[in-house]
C-alpha cells in the first residue's frame, strides 16, 4: 500500500501511528499515511518560528515566484490532484477537477494579492497637533497561522488557508481532515520544490486532542478553522490571545421567486442540493417557491434529479456518489425518517444503501425537522411553497446559521428585499447559494463563523498594521 | 440702484463698465455690477500667483475650517441668496431655495474632503529592481484654476468649482455668467470674511474677449467650464498645455418600462421636464413609454403639467416661471414651431408670451426635430411609445449627446440592459435623468463633455501626483 | 450635593446605590451618581434591540447631523465639560479642555465617516463561474456594542467607542469608570436632545461583576474595553460569540538619536512623560539616549522638568498634579523604592505626598524592575544610554508590552530601522510615543492589545459585511 | 534581407514603400519592413470599430489569459527579442535583455490588473434628496487608442501603451518610430497567436504625415504619445474631442548629499547617465554634489566610467555603445563644443567618431547651456557643486522640464525638503532619476509631459466611468 509521508517542518516523515485513508464508496483502502503526535507539532512550531523573519521580509517578487510556480506545477499534475481527491473524499472526478482549477486559481489570487498587499498613507493634519505630520501604515505578517481544514473540500479549503499565509509572509500549520489527509500531502511534495523556506508550511494529520494545542498554543498567532459550528466556537474561547477565524456550516437557503426563470432555477439549484452528495457547507438545504410556480418547479426539479448519475467518484460520467463514511450517511437517513414521521412528505429518494443515500426532495416539512433547522451536510433538500416575498424571506431567516442565501427573481424589489433582510453573509442573485468563487469574500454570521475568508479577505485577517507617523518638514 | 463690487484678488472694487441685471420674468432691473477688463484679470492671476504656494502648503484643518466656515455662513443668509437667485436668474423660489442649500452641502462636502485628499503608498518590490523601495503618491494642487459657470445654477454650478478649488489648495478665479453675477458676488462677502488669503478667489463678470484669456492664458493650469458644446470643444483646442474640463450639455432621455410605478413615473418626470422651465443640463426633454402604459402617462403627465403654479420667481408657491431671455425664449417658440409644422402634435403647452413659455408636451415627433436632436435648455418635453426595451435604449441613444439619462423599471434584467448599454455618464434607475447629488461623480460622454465632477471627482481632477520612491532598509 | 442621574435605555433615572465622586487632589466630594445593576443593565440591553433595525436604516445624513449636533452642542459647554474633567479625574485643566476638543474632533469626524462606510464593487469574472456576475459588498452594523470604557480620559476613551458606534449604525451601552462617570453622564444629557432613538445610548456606572455581564451576554455583538492588560484578555475567552476589541496599556519607549535635535526632543519628552502624571496608556515610560547626547538630554530633562507647575487641577496654570487615587499613588512610590534598593539613581523627584507623586526620573535601571517591565501609569521616566541604534531598538523591544514607540532622529536609515523592527502598533518619528490624533489607527501588539480604534478603524471593527452577488445580463 | 510584414487589423501584409532598418553601430541593414499609408491606417481603424464592442464586452478571465499567454510567450523567444532590439537600437545586448524583462513584466501586470478595474460602490443619502438610492460606478473602455512609441525602449515603451489597453477593453494602433519598427512587428506574431480579437491590435509604421491623422482622427478616442515635448504639446492642440497623454522628455537631475554613500551614488549615477547612451527619457543629466564631497565624487566618477566597456550592442560584455543616429551623434557633439567655448571644463570623453560618442563629463557649466537646459538625450552628464542643499533644489528646479529627480541622502529633513519642493513627477531618494519599475506611476509636469503612464495609471486613463444609480428599498 503507498505511504504518504507527513510534512513536518519541511522534512518529509513518519510517525508510528498509521491512518489507513479509504475510499468510502467501497471502503476500499487508497493509501496509509500517518498521525502526527506532540513531537511532530513542536518541530513544526519551532520551524515556523524558526522562518518568521524570513517569511517578514520577503519581497514580493519572491512571494509571488512561489506561489505562481506552486499554481503551475498543481495544472501540470491536475489529473493526479483530481483521483486521488476523488478517491479519498469519494467525489465525483467531475467536481474533484473542478476543485483542482480552484485552488490552481486560489494559488494565482494569492500570487497576485501578494503584491498588493494593502498599505495606506494619511493626512494627519486635521488638527493643529498633526500639522506637518503624516501617517504611513503598513501590514505586517501576524506571525504562525494554524489552518485546520475539513474532509469536502481537502484541498482548496487548505489552500484557501495555505496560500493567503504565504501571500502574507506568515508560516502555516495545517491540519488536514484525518480522512482526507492525501492531497495536501501531494501538495507539500510541490510546495517543497520552490524556495520557500523549510519550515514555512507543514502538513500535519492529527487527532483531535494533539490537534487542540493548535488551538491554546501562545505561539500560533492566528486559527483558521473550517469545520462544526459546535467545535469551532469552542475553540474561540480557549484560544487565548490569538486571532481567531471561524468558517462554519449552515442550512443555506434559496427562494425562486414568479418572476424568475424556472428552468434556470431548477437546472442550478438540482446541482447546489446534490453537488458532492451535500457535503457542502453551502450546500442548497431549503427552497422556498413561490406558489405560483411551485408545482411546475417541484415537477421539473424531480425530473432533472432523476438524470443524475449515479456511480463510482473516480469516473468521468459520475454526477452523484456516496457519503464521506457510514455515519454520516445513518444520521442523515435517520433525519429524512424524523421528518417523515413527522408528516413530511418525499418527493424523490430517502433510501440509504450502506454509505450511498439517494438525493433526496422532500415537502410538507415544518422548522422543527432536524432536515431545516439543522446543518444536514447530505443530499438531502427540502421544498417548500410562499405566498408573498417577505414571507419567504422570513422562512429563510428562520435558522440559527446564515452563510449564504440564494435568490432567483427578476425584481428589483424583491432584490433589494433580499439583500437588506436576508440574514446571510452572502446573498447570491439569479444563482444558489452554493455559488463561489474563489476572490470574493466568503463567510457568515450568526452560529455560521467569525470573519471572512476569499483570498484577499483572508490575507487582510493574516496582518497586522503597524502606523508611521513622520515629519514632512 | 443697488451696486455690487466685484471681487478681484481680494479686493472689491468697480470699473466703469456697468452691467445691469435684470429680472427677466419683468425685465426690471435687480441691481447694477461691473464688467472686468484686462487689467482686473491681470490683477487677479498675479495675486493668485502670489498666494499659490501658500494655498499648496495650507493644513488640511485651516482648509476645513475656511470651507466649512463658509458652509455655515451660506447657511445664515439663506433667503437672501435664495431671492437673489430666484430674481437674478428668473428662478422659483424653491428651487433658488433648493440651490442654496445644495451650495452648503457642496462646500461641507469639499471641507470633508479637503482632509482626505488620495494618497498611495506602493510596494515596489515587484521586480528585484524595486527591492526594499517603497512608493508614496502625494497629489499636490495643479495650480491655478479658471472657473467659468453658466447663468442656470448660478451659485451651486460655481461653487462646484470653488469649492473643490480651494480644498485641493488651488487659487481660482471665477468668470460668472453676466447675467446672473450676483449670487457669486455675494459669496465672494462671504469668503472675504474666512482666512482664505487674499487672491485665492476672484469673481470677475468678462465678456467672451477678456474671458477667453481664461482659456489660452499659459498661467492658467486648469480650466473648468460649464456651458454649451460648441463654445466648450472649441476652448480644448485653444487650451496649450492646461487641464480642461468641460461640462456640456444634453438632450437626456428617460425610458418608462411596462413594469414602473406610473403615478411615481409621471410625478418625477414633470418635475424632470419642466423644473427651472427646463434651463437644467439634465433636463428630461425626450421619454420613451412603453406602448401599454403610453396613454396613461401621457395622460396623468398632461394632468400634472396643469397643476403647475405659474407666477414670478420670487413667490413661494410658484411652480413655473419665466424663461432667462426674450433670445432663448423665442429659440423654443421656433423649435416648437417647427416640430408641429413636420408632424408632431402639441399635447399640451407651446404658447409664447414675452419671455415666458409654457410648459409644452409634444409627441409624434422624429429624431430629426430640433425638440428632439438638439439640446432644448426650455420647458418642452416629447413623449415617445416603444414596444421592445431595447429599441428604446435604442431610441435614446440616437443623439449626440449622453450626459445622464433615466429608467423607470422593475426587471433587474432592464436595469442592466439599461446600464451596459445607454450611452451616457449616469444611468439613474426609477428616476429622471435630472436626479443629481453634488458628490456623485458627473458629466457626460460623447458631445456632452470631457471629465467629471461632484466634489471628490473634481478635486482629484485639479491634483497632480508626485512620487516619492524611498528605499527601507 | 449635586446629583447626576445615570443613563439607561434614553430615561436618566437613579437607583439606590448612591457613587459619590470625588477629586483626588484634596479628597472633596464633587458629586453623586449611581450605581446601576442587573435590572438596569435589562433595560439598557433591552431598548438597545428594540431600536437595533432604526439604527441600522438611519440614512447617511440623519447620523452625520446628529454626530455633528453632538459635537457642536460639546462645542457651547468646552468649559462645563472641561472643569468636570478636571475635577473627577484630577487633569490638569489645559488637559481636560485639550481633551474635549479632542471628543468634539472625534465625534466631527465620525460624522464625517457615517457619510463613507466602506462599500465594495467587486468584478467576479476571473473565472468562466462568475462570468457576467458582479459582487457588491456593504457593511452592515454589526448589532449592539458594549463599551468599557477607563478613568483616564473619562470623556475622550468613552467618545472613541460612542461616536464610532452611532456612526456605525450601533447602539452602544457604555460603562464609564466609576470613579469618572460624570463627564460621560453630560454627554448623555447632550445626546439625549438630538434624534437619536432612545435606547440607542446608554451610561451605566457599574461594579465589576455587573459590568461582566456586558462580556459574557450573548445579545452584546461586540464589546470594546479600554483598560487593564490583565482584565482584558480574561474577557477575550469569555465573550462567546461577540466580537472583542482591547485597547490595554504599554509601558512606551523613546530613542533620541545624536541626529536629533536635543532641545525639541527634551521639550516633547518631558510631557510625554509627566503629562496627566503620566497616567496615560501611552505615557513616555522608558527613553534610550545615544551615549553621546545622554548627559546634555539628561541635564535639560531635569531642568525642563523643574519648571512644571504644580497645583489644583482645576486651576488654568497648573501643568502636573496628583494622581487619581492613593492606591495608585502608593504603588508607584513602591515601584521607585524598589527601582533605588537595586540600584537606580533617582535624578530628579521620588517623594510622594498623600495622592501627589513628584514627577521623577530614574537612571541606571535595568529591565527587572518594575519601573521598566510593568506599566507604571504614574509620573516616572527611565532614561537610559545606547551606544548603537540597533541596541536602542532591542532594549525598547524587550517588553511584553507593544503600544507605540517613539523616536528622534534625523537619519533615515535609523527611522528604516524603527519602523522595521520596533515591536508596537506605531512607531512615531520625531515626536513622543505619546503622541496621538484621533483618526490615526490607534492600538497595540503584543501584550497591548486587540485591533485597533481610530473612528474609521473602530467603525469598521463594528461592521460586518454583506456580499450580493447579482447577474450583470 | 528579411522583411518584416505589418500587421495591420489583424492582417500582416507589405506595401509598396520599404523600410530599411539598420543597426547604427556599423549602419549595416538588419531588416526591411513596409511604411504604411493611408489605406492601411483605415483599414487598421475600420476593424477596430468593428471589434470595440468584443473588447469592451471581454470577461475578466479572457483578458487575462490573453496577456498572460503573451507574457509567456515573450519569455520563450526572449533572446530573439533582445537581439533584434540590439540591433535595431543599437543597445547594449545586457539592456535590451532587460527591456525584454520589463515587457514580460509589464503584460503579466497588466493581466492582473485587467481583473482588478477600478469600481466604486457609493451611498447617495448624504442628503434627504439621496435618501433610499445607491449609487455604482464601473469604468469602460473609452474606446479606440492610438499608440505612438519612441526609438528608445521600441518593446517596453510600445508595450506600456499596447498592454494596458488591451486590459481595459480598447483596441489600440500602434505606430512604433520607424528606425525600430522590428520588435514591436515580432510581438504582433505573438499577439497574432492568441485569442485576441483579430483589429484589436495593428502595428503601423509612419511617416509624420500619415501618423498625424492618429492625432487628428475623431474616430479615435485617446492619444497616447512618447516623444519630443515640441511635438507632443502641439499634438495636445490637434487633437479634437480624444483624450491625450503625453510622455516627454527631461533633462533629469540628482542632488549628492554629504550625507549620503559616495560609493553608491557614484555607480549608480554612472549607470544613469550613461546606460544606453543617454537615450532614456530619465537620463541622469545634471548632477548636484555637496561642496565637501565634490572631488571624491567627481574622481570616483570619471575612474567609473573608464571602466564601461564599449563596443558592439550586440555583444553581452558590452556597456556601452554608439548612438541612434549620425545627426542626433553630432548634435551631441555640438553641444559639448557649445559648453566648452563658454567655459565648462571636460572632465572625461567629449570625442565623436561617426555614431560613436564617448561618455562624457562635464563641469563648469551654467544654465545657458544646451547640455545642462536643454534635452542632451546623449552620453553626456554634467556635475556642479552646491553648498546648501535648498540651493541644490533650486538649480534642480530652474529648468523647463520635470520629469523625474534623484537624491542621495540619508538625512530624513532633505528628503522632506526634497520631495516637498522639487518639481518633477518622481522624486527618487538614494537612487537616480533614471529609476523606474513597470507599476510605478511615471510621467511629468511642466514641459516633461501630460498624464501618467505605469499599468494601472494607463488603464485608468483608457477608461471613462459610468454611474449608475439605483433604489435600495
Amino acid at each position: 500500500m503507498e505511504k504518504y509521508n507527513i510534512y513536518v517542518g519541511g522534512t518529509f516523515t513518519q510517525t508510528n501511528q498509521i491512518i489507513s485513508v479509504k475510499n468510502s464508496f467501497d471502503n476500499s483502502e487508497i493509501a496509509q499515511t500517518f498521525l502526527a503526535g506532540k513531537n511532530e507539532l513542536e518541530t513544526a512550531i519551532t520551524k515556523a518560528i524558526e522562518v518568521k523573519d524570513i517569511m517578514k521580509n520577503m519581497p514580493a517578487f519572491l512571494k509571488y515566484d512561489i506561489l505562481m510556480l506552486i499554481a503551475q506545477k498543481l495544472n501540470l499534475q491536475k489529473e493526479l490532484f483530481a483521483i486521488t481527491i476523488a478517491k479519498e473524499a469519494c467525489k465525483p472526478l467531475k467536481l474533484a477537477t473542478a476543485e483542482v482549477e480552484r485552488s490552481i486559481q486560489t494559488f494565482t489570487i494569492a500570487a497576485e494579492e501578494s503584491k498588493r498587499i494593502h498599505r495606506e498613507y494619511l493626512s494627519l493634519d486635521w488638527t493643529p497637533s498633526g500639522n506637518n505630520k503624516e501617517g504611513l501604515v503598513k501590514y505586517f505578517p501576524i506571525g504562525i497561522v494554524a489552518g485546520i481544514a475539513p474532509f469536502n473540500f481537502p484541498l482548496n479549503l487548505a489552500v484557501h488557508k495555505i496560500a493567503p499565509a504565504l501571500a502574507a509572509g506568515c508560516p502555516i500549520i495545517l491540519k488536514p481532515s484525518r480522512s482526507t489527509p492525501l492531497s495536501t500531502l501531494l501538495l507539500a511534495k510541490i510546495i517543497d520544490q520552490t524556495e520557500l523556506p523549510k519550515g514555512a508550511f507543514s502538513v500535519l494529520p492529527m487527532d483531535r486532542e494533539a490537534g487542540n494545542q493548535l488551538v491554546t498554543d501562545n505561539r500560533i498567532n492566528l486559527l483558521s478553522f473550517t469545520g462544526s459550528p459546535e467545535v469551532g466556537w469552542n475553540m474561540k474561547n480557549q484560544a487565548g490571545k490569538k486571532r481567531v477565524l471561524l468558517e462554519l456550516g449552515g442550512n443555506a437557503g434559496l427562494i425562486v421567486s414568479d418572476s424568475a426563470d424556472v428552468e434556470t432555477a431548477v437546472k442550478k439549484s438540482v446541482s447546489g442540493a446534490f453537488a458532492y452528495a451535500g457535503q457542502v457547507c453551502i450546500h442548497t438545504q431549503r427552497i422556498f417557491v413561490q406558489d405560483k410556480i411551485f408545482d411546475k418547479f417541484t415537477d421539473l426539479f424531480v425530473e432533472q434529479t432523476k438524470k443524475l448519475v449515479t456511480g463510482k467518484p473516480e469516473l468521468q460520467e459520475t454526477d452523484f456518489s456516496a457519503m464521506i463514511d457510514l455515519e454520516n450517511a445513518i444520521r442523515v437517513e435517520q433525519w429524512i425518517n424524523e421528518a417523515q414521521q413527522n408528516g413530511a412528505k418525499v418527493l424523490y429518494g430517502a433510501k440509504r444503501n450502506n454509505t450511498f443515500v439517494e438525493p433526496t426532495i422532500i415537502t410538507n416539512t415544518n422548522n422543527n425537522m432536524k432536515v431545516n433547522c439543522c446543518e444536514v451536510f447530505g443530499p438531502v433538500v427540502t421544498i417548500e411553497k410562499y405566498d408573498h416575498f417577505n414571507s419567504a424571506i422570513q422562512q429563510l431567516n428562520n435558522s440559527e446559521f446564515g452563510l449564504q442565501a440564494g435568490v432567483f427573481t427578476n425584481y428589483i424589489s424583491e432584490m433589494n428585499l433580499a439583500f437588506n433582510n436576508i440574514e446571510a453573509g452572502g446573498v447570491i442573485i439569479n444563482d444558489v447559494p452554493t455559488f463561489r468563487v474563489d476572490h470574493m469574500p466568503y463567510g457568515g454570521i450568526k452560529n455560521s463563523g467569525f470573519g471572512r475568508e476569499g483570498v484577499k479577505y483572508s490575507i487582510a485577517e493574516m496582518l497586522e498594521p503597524k502606523l508611521l507617523v513622520k515629519n514632512i518638514l
